[in-house]
């Protein structure tokens, strides 16, 4: 296991379907601009209710990604 | 943006079916007696374990709505 | 098990006697307008100290009941 | 000292002009409604920045009052 | 309700699928060493992602279940 | 002071009587199964509320042992 | 309600006989030297576990008193 | 509301007259570099104290903004 | 830099003014006793509402100074 | 990557050389009863100062491990 | 004091020698693409078990660093 | 074992060599003025880093001492 550095950026995923759809828009947005991306944590769950009581799933993830030498 | 005052309620919802039914199901029931009711903050995920192994999901949710003036 | 939503109150006993009595105290109080309260969460501890070093326990309780439908 | 029960509300007070003018926006709506408030303590800071860069300051708050018998 | 003690032991689970079926995968794999599982709760959600932006999701679970006598 | 290792396990007490009533449950409980136990940190306060108001106290504990060479 | 300022000093009380007994040894013994004590709160619970089961309450607790001018 | 992907970034603002003044800095800043930011949540205050007493606020602050597509 | 010990104290400020008096009392109430102030930490935010709604803002510091050789 | 179950152990490390070979005693002891462990995280770290001045340094660790099909 | 903004990254430094060593390796990597950094947090400490017991040392750094004007 | 009352002060130590170094000095320091120095526990960790990227270790202790009757 080589001895890397990595970076943690915090992004917020939404989506109106699900909370794990939220997870996959923000994890798919992500790799467009960061390579290398390894793993992610939770950080926070939070959803906006429209005026139709339509929900619309909000989750902070801390992205970590290898920093390329 | 006009400086509303908001109030935060707790409430717990519960689902046999998903994480996000539960949440569903509390933000229809709140939305019954909560007029105005803007966004929800994940504070908690728990589930109970029935004898036959089912889950019952259950999340806690912090509620935000418009205290009308 | 059925699927109810659950609301979640905060509250703080106080007790010259014990800290399980304020407990009880909130509890007991909470039931006058509270109905089918199932269960609490102790959120803090603290006390006031009177002069002759009296204590005065506080218990802050996160109480749970079953919203009526 | 008697041994009240209190109940605790959160609130979230808004406001452009300053963080301590969002508590106090949220401190006297809430004495519209709630009496025999004492005290608060601040759960979350937060703001919304508008287009032009103006800030809507936010300060969440857990309010205790006196439940009356 | 009788007085029994309970333990709690700490589980991931992980899936392909979806963040529930992380805990399901969990919670049923736990059920076949660990009798009279009661309730879980989550302590943490996290995910690899994998090299074409596969998503393994993973639930750390807190599982409560009663001693024996 | 020798270098021992420890281990932690979490336990929940439970009693009608009184919340240090609850602890000692536990660590008389883990006593049976678990040797040389040291010292054990509350993890949790609850309390199961039942129809006619009685409490039942519940202490999450953390207790720590020595693992025997 | 004057503008004082206030010290925090962090003391553990003990006690073989409650939780409560641990706060009023921490207590009455802060006062032998803090004049001016206000509140407390509790940042902490513990307990050592002596080879025959008996157990050692701490309670660990944040003391609150005026500084005089 | 549309399914936008945010991230987040800390930054901390730093004033000898406020600690509102200190999130200013901080968000003014930001909007020269980072576009579309919509919200700030605070994640610590902190100060400096100078040789003559002087402060020097220092608030930290995660801002969300939207990734633009 | 000089590898130095520092000491960290906790007070409460309190002003009906704004928050940040309140951090200029607690701070120079502190520098009339403790030398060597270096920085403060906000750890907590709270205030006291008198009967006429009037705000005494009260801000909890860990202020850190170093210890004289 | 199969979607294993993980179970996670709390334990505490001990050693009078550094808080890394603390870490070190905890993750070579528990190899001895728990196969396949893989990662840990660091939960606490504390030490005993003996009368002469001696550190023990302790280390709280949970470590993860695959529960064997 | 000048009223500078800073900016915090998360980053994750790794080694097979020591958590220190793992600190430096982060510090010294990020100085390569982030100028006048100031100071760091620990946020997190974890480490990977390899199949021959050889630990890898992990610690999550907050860096702070001088956005330059 | 004896119910004593013990005293909790938070101090910092630094060090150019390492982190435990960081530990010693704040022990060594204060064991200077206070007696019966018993534990510490870490309450965060930190660090300086210079202009040519020479780090200082930070540790921020809270020490529990017996007070002497």
């Amino acid at each position: 296991m080589s001895d890397h550095v990595y970076k943690i950026s915090e992004v917020v995923g939404t989506s109106h379907k699900s909370s794990d759809h939220a997870i996959e828009n923000a994890v798919s947005r992500a790799r467009g601009t960061l390579r290398n991306m390894r793993w992610y944590e939770v950080a926070g769950q939070r959803g906006m209710i429209e005026e139709d009581g339509t929900i619309q799933y909000q989750v902070v993830l801390k992205v970590g990604f290898v920093i390329e030498e």
